[in-house]
Formats: structure tokens, C-alpha cells, sequence
């Protein structure tokens, strides 16, 4: 969208000219032949195989990353990953993936972007298009969109009753390597690390889906409320057993801390989840409980399991 | 994107409550068998018919829309119609919409999500999902996708010598209304209402799609900075004979004012261009000139034309 409500102000950089620049960083160069990435209105993409799935997701500085522990290029790459893990929880393909970007006058836009094209090259998404405004925010706007080819995407609301539940790695990472940054851990820490790169788990959401699984969630604001969010879609409750916490990480970070990606899933068949995983060379999914019937169930170990995780407050 | 970063703050609305309000204004009741719209990791979508179009486009108040003149339900108007725009560039037939969206606490996230509602219901494009967060900026982006059966997309760059050049409607209009509204005009004003309430030329980028035009583009920032483009993008010059200024503005607004909306048409076959838009009851076009072979002649009336419009400054 235009902006013309400021037209006579003094520019320093000309929009053009920081588009080029941003152009370089995110295009690559293998683009499909009959395909138009950036540079056009839109974007144009060959046709896409069986269902289409799409997501958005902002990321925005001094909320989603903190200023003073993280460089501008982890903002960049966590939105990517973040949206890139909706496909991930969907069982979908990635086709490509749009990014809108507001930023103050004098932000290093490079970086940012650059912590865009990083993660978009190690997933083997493309950055068909974006755009750029001025802003008093740094924020990140990145849409994925992705295709099921055969079978269709997996939504939260198929669990049903007698359903194992798993998740694809144990919890609390991304929260733990926060609390260690704030304690003045470096950025190499590996869990500092965790949680500046998260990795979404599109090839475990694939092989899910490809093992006929019922229901399946990304766990991005905490299994706490993820999992009450896909037991309140599939209308069930559930009894887990015990909660996979993460070396390093306490019990409340495994519980509530989310950003860690994982996939939450249920499956009346979890030996050829199994050996799925196992064919694909993907680490073992664990298992964290079963579903019930009655939705007012909801147990760890016997005792009620709260909801509670990250929600955003207006 | 989850934010664990202040877990600890009070919450005056969780984002559930807030998301399920909001759902309620977006969400509309015809969505096909098989499509999964908000309420998932992302949404669902029936398989797209040729080509798929992506476009993002971010909108933000105080940049994009002066938040003394105009209520915040327009930004969410604006923001959608300005998007879609993008997909009419291409000749797109729009498939559906993510919007995600920042604001501070206390913003009234109902009026602005009510003209997003609006303008995706006036043009039967289903809103299919969004995000919320907090942030210091009211800023919207509007991700579209849509799809091109038959024919491909019409692109920029396929401008060619001799073709006629068209608009599909007077210029300045949007201009003149803002100009209008600071110098006290009401929101009712015929033009501060094309400045409030644009309208995306979809019947018009379809149909000119269907004339096998050869290159076409929206008018988002201005004849001047916008032809540039076209002609930079095909490497042609251009001879403008005269640009059809609206009724009310000036001759500067029609040419830098931008966020007209209207389409820029290069098509060496104008009388189909024309036949096809009388068939489907649209008014006819607007010649403004010729297409040339070399890159450095642009001019108006004989005179050089220059570069002129909005762009952003980093």
C-alpha cells in the first residue's frame, strides 16, 4: 500500500533503491522456469498439487525477540521458522512464502532480511515476494503457503478417543536458552541456540500425515495451552502420563514455555508412526498420554493440568 | 510467533478471547466442503486452478492512512483493497485471505478488523486466517492469493513497441480526497471517500487477461513513479499524449498521487481490450499514450516525463 500522507519529507534512502538492495539478499537463483518471484504485482507460482494451506505470522521486535539479548538477523530467521512450522503442523509441503517488513528510518534491514533468506535456504522455501514500510516497530509479517499432495492436511480437531499422544522432542529448550541468555549466556550456548533457531518439523509433519495420524499441532506457545487447544478442537480431554522435559530445562519451561516447534500428535496407530519415522530417519516421536473422551478430563500423572502458556494480552 | 519474553504482565484480554471476537467479525458462514479457514495451525484451501498468485501488502497508521482524518475501520478497508489490487495487476481471480495484525494494548481491534471483513466481503474474498500481536504501530498486512485458469498471469515486463498504453480510469482521485479531507472536507465527500474506500479493478485485470494484453500493472504509487516501472521492467520507453486527471483533482495528483488503484494496460490489440470490457459491462478504458522501443524516451506532450511519486524512506 501507498503511503502518500508524507510526500514532502527528505528521503535517505529511496524505497527502490532498499528494495534492490533486499532483492539481492532473498532471491535465489534457481527459480522454477514459468514461475515469477520477486518483482512483479505478485507473485506467480506453477500450480500447486492437491490442497492449498497458508499461514501468517508476525514477529515483532521487543515482543517475539528481545532487543538487547538477540541480533536483528535471529528476528528475521524466528519468523521464518515459526511460520514455516504451521505447514509443519499441517503436514504440508512448503511452495513459498511472502514477507511484509516495517521498520523505523536507519534499521539494518540487511540483517533482518538476511536472517529471512537463511532460514528460507535451509528449509528449500522460496521468498516469492515482500514489501517494506516505514514503521515505528521492527516487524516481520512472513505468510507461508504450501501444498498436500494425496492425502490431506491433518487438523487439530480429528484426535479421537483412545488416541496416543506424542510429541516429536522434548520440551522447554527454546524457553530454557532464553532464561540462560538473560543470565548471560552467549549466543553459542546450545540452548541459547535453540532458541534463537528454531527448526520447523516439516519433515516429521509429512511423514505424519503420510502415516494417517488423526490430529496434529505445533507447539509454539507451550504444550500447557497447545495441548487444551487441540483437545478443545477435537472436543476430548486427555491423562498424560509425564511431560518430556529437555536437559537443562525445568519442568515449568517444558510445560509452559513454548517456541520450541515440536509437534504435538494423535494417532490410534502409533507403530507405523513409528516406523515411519524410522524409514525417513526422523528421531522417535514420545509419547505423552492418551486422549479420553470427556473433555473435562485433562490430567498429568493423575492431578488437573492447567492451561497455561504464552498468550498475548490488548 | 509465540512471545515468551513477558509472561509475567497482567492481561486485560487474553488472545483467545480477543482472536474469538475477532473471528466472528472475519469469519463468514459459506465456506466450502473440505476447506478449513481460522482455527487451525493454518488454513485449507480447496486445490487452485492454474497459476497461484501471492501478494503481501502492509498497511500502517500514521503511514499509510493519517489517524486524525480517518477512523481506523478504513486502515483495515484500505489495507485489504490495496492488496487486492496486486492480484487484479496479475488478471487473478482471488482465492482468499491472511491478514495479521499489530497494535497496542487498548487498540479497538473490532472496527479495524470490520473493514478488513468488509472490503474482503465486497469482493467474495474469504478471509482464511491471521495472526495477532502486540506491538507499538497499528499495522496491517494483508497477505492475497488467487489464481489465473487458462492463460497465465499478466506480468510487468511484456511491454512491447507500438503497443497502446490505457488506464482503466481518471487519476488523481485519491490524491484529491486526502487533500480535501485535511482542508476539513466530511468522511462522505465523494472524493475523500475514494481516498477511504478504493476499489481493486478485479473484473478489470481478469478481463484484460482474457484480451491477451501484454503487460499490466496497478497504479498504487502514481503514474509517474508506476510507468517507470512498467517501462523499466520491459525495458521500452513510452510517448504519453495526456493523463486523464479525475474531475476535482489537479494535474499533479493525477500523476504522483497514487493509491488510485486503477490499471496500467500496454496491449497491442486495444479494440479487443475494449469489446472485452464493453461485453462484461466495464467502462471502457482510458488511452494515454504509446509504447517505444528505446528505454530513454519517456515523455508527455513532447516533454520528458519524470520519475515522480510516493516512496518510503529508510
Amino acid at each position: 500500500m501507498s503511503a502518500p500522507t508524507d510526500p514532502t519529507k527528505e528521503r535517505s534512502q529511496h524505497e527502490d533503491d532498499v528494495l534492490e538492495r533486499i532483492t539481492k539478499i532473498v532471491t535465489r537463483d534457481n527459480i522454477p522456469r514459468g514461475e515469477r518471484h520477486v518483482g512483479d504485482d505478485a507473485a506467480v507460482l506453477l500450480p500447486f498439487v492437491g490442497e492449498a494451506i497458508v499461514s501468517t505470522d508476525v514477529a515483532v521486535l521487543g515482543v517475539h525477540l528481545e532487543a538487547s539479548l538477540f541480533p536483528l538477523v535471529d528476528l528475521g530467521y524466528k519468523a521464518v521458522m515459526s511460520a514455516l512450522s504451521d505447514l509443519a503442523a499441517m503436514g504440508a509441503r512448503p511452495r513459498g512464502l511472502v514477507v511484509a517488513v516495517t521498520a523505523p528510518p536507519g534499521s539494518d534491514l540487511e540483517s533482518l532480511h538476511r536472517g529471512i533468506a537463511e532460514a528460507a535456504a535451509l528449509t528449500n522455501t522460496p521468498i516469492v515476494g515482500g514489501d517494506l514500510s516505514r514503521g515505528t516497530d521492527v516487524a516481520v509479517t512472513v505468510t507461508v503457503f504450501g501444498e498436500c499432495p494425496g492425502r490431506g492436511a491433518v487438523l487439530r480437531r480429528g484426535a479421537q478417543e483412545g488416541d496416543e499422544l506424542l510429541v516429536t522432542g522434548p520440551l522447554g529448550r527454546a524457553a530454557a536458552g532464553l532464561r540462560r541468555r538473560r543470565d548471560g549466556a552467549p549466543l553459542s550456548d546450545e540452548l541459547v541456540e535453540a532458541h534463537r533457531r528454531p527448526w520447523p518439523r516439516l519433515n516429521e509433519g509429512m511423514a505424519a500425515r503420510g502415516a494417517h495420524v488423526h490430529a496434529m499441532m505445533d507447539l509454539s506457545d507451550g504444550l500447557g495451552l497447545d495441548l487444551h487447544r487441540l483437545a478443545d478442537a477435537s472436543n476430548v480431554g486427555f491423562e498424560l502420563r509425564a511431560i518430556p522435559v529437555a536437559s537443562g530445562a525445568t519442568e515449568d519451561e517444558a510445560t509452559s514455555g513454548g517456541e520450541d516447534y515440536e509437534l504435538l500428535i494423535a494417532t490410534n496407530d502409533p507403530g507405523r508412526l513409528r516406523t515411519m519415522f524410522f524409514d525417513r530417519g526422523l528421531r522417535e516421536p514420545l509419547t505423552i498420554g492418551v486422549v479420553v473422551a470427556d473433555p473435562l478430563v485433562r490430567t498429568l500423572g493423575g492431578a488437573p493440568f492447567i492451561r497455561q502458556g504464552f498468550e498475548h494480552e490488548f
